[in-house]
């Protein structure tokens, strides 16, 4: 629940912060691309395991699973306004949308924490659903935001 | 003591998990950079609340020192063999002297889950040596493995 609290907390805070942290349009993109790349080599990693690509390690998929709960938190502050131009793939739906938005990216960090929490079982059948789930997190999102 | 037993978990899977998760060394290198890009806008920010160069929003902190604690764990597992050749400032002494390098991640990490810790008080009183003993820990370990 601590961890539930902690998320609910960095959601709560996303873009009113997001003045202070980065000086220019180009800081903000980068700090999200830096983020999602992160979260990209965590759902490699993790898929892998699942599909058998590499021997499955409960303890290095709840590592992954950890990191992803952490990681899918960061990005979302990063989409300031007038951060849609630049070196980025976001559509301007994100500013036109921003609460569609906001509430893919509440419900992906959401699904990461399920993971994380499916992960502790160690029990591939307990996983495996939390993690399809995260992962078509991401592409629902993808779908509207995204070129 | 959950978030303590992640961290552990996560630097004792560090190195013997890396060959899976990068296909070359430049990923290695990219990966751990964006880890540590991270981690310097959560250092920049707080310090700024510490300094008062932007009000201090004890909410806000607490997100950030949440955000370090994880970011911490996160790039040793990149500095994979080979891949102190490259786009990087990783000196020769990260492998060659692995052993302190790893130690020093260890205490960094460890020191970023107490700033978190610190955080929940939100009193700078507690938040500030807190920072510093945190923020030492980077500078300490960029001495002896960063150009």
């Amino acid at each position: 629940m601590r961890k539930l609290a902690i998320i609910a907390l960095a959601l709560a805070g996303l873009n009113a912060n997001a003045s202070s942290l980065f000086e220019s349009n180009e800081d903000a993109i980068e700090y999200r691309k830096a983020a999602f790349q992160l979260i990209r080599y965590q759902i490699g990693d993790m898929g892998d395991m699942l599909k058998g690509k590499v021997p499955f390690d409960a303890k290095r998929f709840e590592q992954r699973a950890n990191n992803a709960a952490q990681l899918s938190t960061i990005p979302w502050e990063a989409f300031i306004a007038g951060s849609d131009k630049g070196d980025t793939d976001a559509l301007p739906a994100v500013w036109s949308d921003r609460e569609t938005f906001d509430k893919k990216a509440q419900m992906f960090a959401q699904y990461a924490q399920e993971l994380a929490v499916a992960a502790r079982s160690g029990d591939k059948a307990v996983i495996g659903p939390a993690f399809q789930n995260w992962a078509k997190g991401c592409k629902d999102c993808h779908k509207s935001f995204k070129d």
